[in-house]
């Protein structure tokens, strides 16, 4: 048996209307809280907007114990004023690569313009947390994107920067070089590579942004993740779309794994003989470097297989109409 | 305009039935012969199946003047005498290792077993074409593979071998360093990389074998064609599967590129300046390489736009709904 406390899922995508009704209570069930993504259309960008998504999450998902932390879109245009009037509703703002470039003049430029929010942000203990892709080569993206994290890191010492769903072999490395670097870690690159994607027939269903990646780097995030690393929580990226929207060409990036999440991590743990360190992974090293006290909640997992289901509600999951190892027997 | 004189298509799949019957005109009409790969289900590994599928592409394209050059599923049980009855028949033998593209189940396991059958074929001047890749990493199949290309070229120097489909600057490379390894490029490779897959939305008509690489590899491929380097061939690997198959999840791998594949080659040689050496790519080379006289046919292609199809009766093309700036005017 494994028994995780308050549970934690650092990058939740829980979308809005209809899709937000069906797959807000899959995570509240289990996990004790989430870090809310902002990125509807349009953005969250506003006081006003933050608390109305707040407070619809809340009606949904009610009458499980779960708080849903919550994030602002990152606008260069955030003064300190601004923030400081929005501070108390949410725990971290979400940076998101449209606007930076991998060409590092161009880089240092709009690094120039992201100063004044980094340093309000600094001041005020708001977490910046970063989509980190450049808008090179798929799988040269996150790579290219490191040289940023640094800049940041080294111009913001007291900025705490989380490499949201880091995939790569140089971004576990690039955690051990600034105090102030933290990290994601999402299911999927911690199960998946490229291979999985289009080594054999084409799988829809496992693509997402960033793409998967190689062995060599799936084998460096289990490192990391199995370690219970301090610096490294786990984030599902967890992002719905309707089936028929993963199936047609054109397909978008997301893959759906909250509500496997649990049962996923405990047979990864299981399996490497790291059964002692999931808690750090999924939720103590979170409370710490966000310095938050979740919702009290006991899951309980147990080795016997679970039948993941083809689809809930039309939404298809990770794993789906695969068996796992271990499930979840109760939450309390 | 550019003036073509019979241009070949030395890496083809005709497919048999309805499909047979559908892409077979798509080629013939345009290109003066081409070497029809022989993965058909079951592989074609007989001198009665090589000549009936011969036959039934000549009925389909008999209005045209084409010759269907024919190839064997490599076995590493042909012997001498089995190969000197099936010498007439066809030009090549195309070798795959187990399990790595479409209809490839029955391919080689074991490379050490081959020597015998090489033999044969070296002293009978029956060309060896390769689909080379390993069972390894996407991304680095191809790369994995070029040490055994290298052990057959060395010990077999009298052994023509065509590295079908080369997608990566590594195998340009290689091709320089054996007097006997030739090669076969594609439009995709020329034209696209995993970006175009898999960088924004998924792209499922774009899913091939080998898989698309990256901007360097295509770079590499572009110059060596583009030079008219004498080793290097067009070869389409046109690969139909129909609408539905590759519009669902676990889409086959195969690009349909054949009715698009002489304005999209002018388009490229002509905006890199490089008509001059079209001719050499896509059919001097080959004719040189398999020492074939293609039926004459001329080819002339006018500097205006081809709006290329959605779709030839239910197969999705390369490019479709695009325009090319290249359009064929006549043939005769």
């Amino acid at each position: 048996m494994i028994v995780l406390e308050s549970p934690l899922d650092m990058h939740l995508h829980l979308r809005d209307g209809e899709m937000l009704k069906k797959v807000a209570p899959l995570s509240s069930k289990e996990f004790a809280g989430a870090l809310i993504m902002p990125n509807l259309i349009p953005p969250v960008t506003t006081k006003k907007r933050v608390v109305e998504y707040k407070e619809e999450i809340e009606q949904i998902t009610k009458k499980d114990h779960f708080t849903p932390y919550m994030t602002l879109f990152f606008k260069s245009n955030y003064d300190l004023e601004f923030l400081k009037s929005v501070k108390e509703e949410i725990l971290a703002i979400k940076l998101y690569p449209s606007g930076v470039t991998t060409n590092s003049q161009e880089g240092v430029k709009e690094f120039d313009k992201l100063a004044p929010t980094l340093e309000a942000m600094s001041e005020l203990g708001i977490v910046l947390a970063v989509h980190g892709e450049s808008n090179g080569f798929v799988m040269e993206r996150e790579r290219e994107f490191l040289k940023v994290y640094e800049e940041i890191a080294k111009n913001f010492p007291n900025l705490k920067i989380v490499m949201e769903h880091i995939t790569t072999k140089d971004s576990v490395e690039l955690l051990g070089k600034f105090d102030n670097l933290f990290a994601t870690i999402t299911i999927h690159h911690l199960y998946l590579t490229l291979d999985d994607l289009a080594g054999g027939l084409l799988r829809p269903h496992l693509f997402c942004k960033p793409i998967l990646k190689t062995p060599k780097d799936k084998e460096a995030l289990q490192e990391v993740a199995l370690s219970g690393y301090e610096k490294v929580m786990f984030g599902s990226d967890s992002a719905p779309h309707p089936r028929e929207k993963k199936e047609a060409p054109g397909c978008a990036a997301g893959v759906f794994n909250a509500p496997v999440a649990l049962s996923a991590l405990a047979q990864l743990f299981a399996k490497k003989g790291k059964e002692e360190n999931l808690q750090k992974f999924v939720s103590t090293n979170a409370q710490k470097i966000y310095n938050i006290k979740p919702p009290k909640k006991v899951v309980k997992l147990v080795n016997e297989l679970f039948k993941v289901p083809n689809e809930y509600e039309g939404v298809v999951p990770l794993f789906a109409n695969e068996a796992l190892e271990w499930r979840v027997e109760s939450v309390v």
